[in-house]
């Protein structure tokens, strides 16, 4: 086909696996194992489906209102998108057209190196240390960009926000967004910090730490002029992204604060006690502070054992990738289904070793 | 900011306003004036919320195959997004990205030159005739790739089937998209054809048709290889895009084919009364083939009717733009709200001429 010489090529981002069965233990993509807000359902409910006819307000207004006081900003500080997928692929196309290459960790969010090559941004991977962690003079070099995930996926490793300060400090040049997808699960986020740095900006999702990957809703927040400029490409792209029932049950979920802090510190608990089994087991993993563990076994290759569990229904994520191609990433599941995976996993080892 | 000079600057799209107000009779974003089927609302009230936890489904299934069945071709050969908009963004980025400019009308969808702005695509702008008709020789010429609609936008003239035939076999090195987000008020959709010409995509949209703006729904139906490569670019940019609702929702008001007959040929009726009507006014307009009319008084300027008309709480739309300056584009409401935008201008017609 004759046409197909202007297509843009590329090689899509592969998201996890999403298994129909409905037996399955899902702890592969990261996804919150209690139900949203209460108040998210009854906004279900009630919706105003006549309403559905008009057109969504584009600002989304009434939940970029919620944010902004939730995390005491101005409403001009906020931006939000189907999901951070959309606040981040937004904030590539806005801020990073520089000749220099924008940088991030080796090992990190994959998507990052596919929205570089879609959008044809140069882009360096700065290794992560030994133990996973950012080495700061990476981010001393020039660049056209910087963005890390803090907690960092798939390790679950927390930086010091002083570090990331040192970088936006150090490349007055650059836009610098740290990727919070994480952060409730036991970090500090760095909204409070957008006023100080103004290449700062922050990105947060509701698909973890709110129950709702299934509603797509993420957002940034940075000073108000970064925000503007953003606003300006997504104006550009498409101005009504937020539906209708997105933007009523998002604000829902802002503002039941009780239920949030419940299931965080739930899903927290519940990590702490993983932990110590898996340690029991003989697995090494770094102390993640997201609501996932990312793990090594002692003796055990990590493919194997990601292919027991899933012929056992128990989906874990495994990436076949340099570096990493020894580890699971275990999503923090309920914790019947922690049980679960840790006597599976017992029994596993144990016949293992007799074998 | 010294991060300013890498930032991607766009002169974003306008959309039309959306008046906050209750009491206002709109009729200037082409908005459908009756709910979404009852079966939407049925879906939204049995919603199951716990499952707004897990991510959606990537692939829309649910949705795509009800389109595809609903249109008589493969799963594979359609395409969904968060409204045609998205479609359409996506679809610049994927095909046009030859040397060649893309070719639209120079009186059309505003958006086109504000996603080849965007994207940095060039585009050349075919003047319509003096009736506002396409003239096909000018898609005869080299380009990069043809975007148009039918009914075109903000004229509602539709154009035969054939004259599309006919540009999309002689540019058989471009992709040609027809734009049909009006196509079911009178138009023939090129659906059918998507098998004869390779190079030829059909856009179409939940927004007018099927009530349902507030959602965002568009669709894209084409070829399985040229929708292949669609959803690459559209997985390297946001993998899930369509969100549990929407799926879910779209999906039952694809299925009441009868409501949406219902609401379609009501109003067809009701635009024709209001040509009569209009008509009877000294207004003159294409005879369109879309749920709005665009019209222009052979004494009042339609700049002051505009204003005339916000002033009583009737919303229309008025572009201050080369050879549309005297126009309004007036979506078709109710058979009341027609009625009061005829009686209101009657009434202002008259004092007018007394002035």
């Amino acid at each position: 086909m004759n046409w197909e010489k202007n297509v843009r090529r590329v090689e899509p981002y592969v998201a996890g696996e999403q298994p129909k069965a409905e037996d399955v233990i899902k702890l592969n993509t990261n996804e919150c194992p209690y139900p949203p807000a209460p108040a998210v359902r009854r906004i279900a409910e009630n919706l105003d489906c006549d309403k559905l006819r008009l057109y969504p307000d584009m600002n989304a207004e009434k939940l970029v209102n919620a944010l902004a006081e939730y995390y005491h900003v101005s409403p001009a500080q906020v931006f939000v998108g189907v999901g951070s997928d959309d606040v981040l692929a937004m904030a590539f196309m806005t801020f990073f057209n520089g000749e220099q290459p924008i940088l991030f960790p080796d090992i990190t969010y994959s998507f990052y190196d596919v929205w570089a090559e879609l959008l044809r941004i140069p882009y360096k991977r700065c290794p992560l240390d030994e133990n996973f962690c950012i080495k700061k003079e990476d981010y001393l070099a020039p660049n056209g960009g910087i963005i890390i995930p803090n907690p960092n996926a798939p390790t679950g490793v927390l930086e010091d926000i002083s570090m990331f300060e040192e970088i936006a400090s150090a490349n007055p040049d650059s836009v610098v967004i740290v990727d919070e997808a994480y952060v409730d699960f036991g970090g500090r986020s760095m909204i409070p910090l957008v006023d100080k740095y103004d290449n700062l900006m922050v990105v947060q999702t509701f698909s973890k730490s709110r129950a709702m990957a299934g509603m797509r809703i993420g957002f940034a927040i940075a000073n108000e002029k970064m925000i503007g400029y953003l606003k300006d490409v997504k104006f550009s792209f498409n101005s009504y992204t937020m539906n209708m029932p997105a933007i009523e049950m998002g604000t829902a979920a802002v503002l039941d604060d009780a239920y949030f802090k419940e299931i965080v510190g739930k899903i927290i608990k519940t990590r702490e006690w993983t932990k110590e089994q898996l340690g029991r087991l003989g697995f090494a993993f770094s102390d993640s502070q997201s609501n996932f563990l990312f793990v090594t076994h002692k003796s055990a290759p990590a493919k194997e054992i990601f292919l027991a569990l899933k012929e056992n229904n128990i989906y874990v994520r495994y990436w076949n990738k340099p570096r990493i191609d020894n580890y699971l990433r275990i999503t923090i599941g309920t914790d019947e289904q922690m049980e679960k995976l840790v006597a599976f996993l017992e029994d596993y080892l144990k016949e293992r070793k007799n074998d």
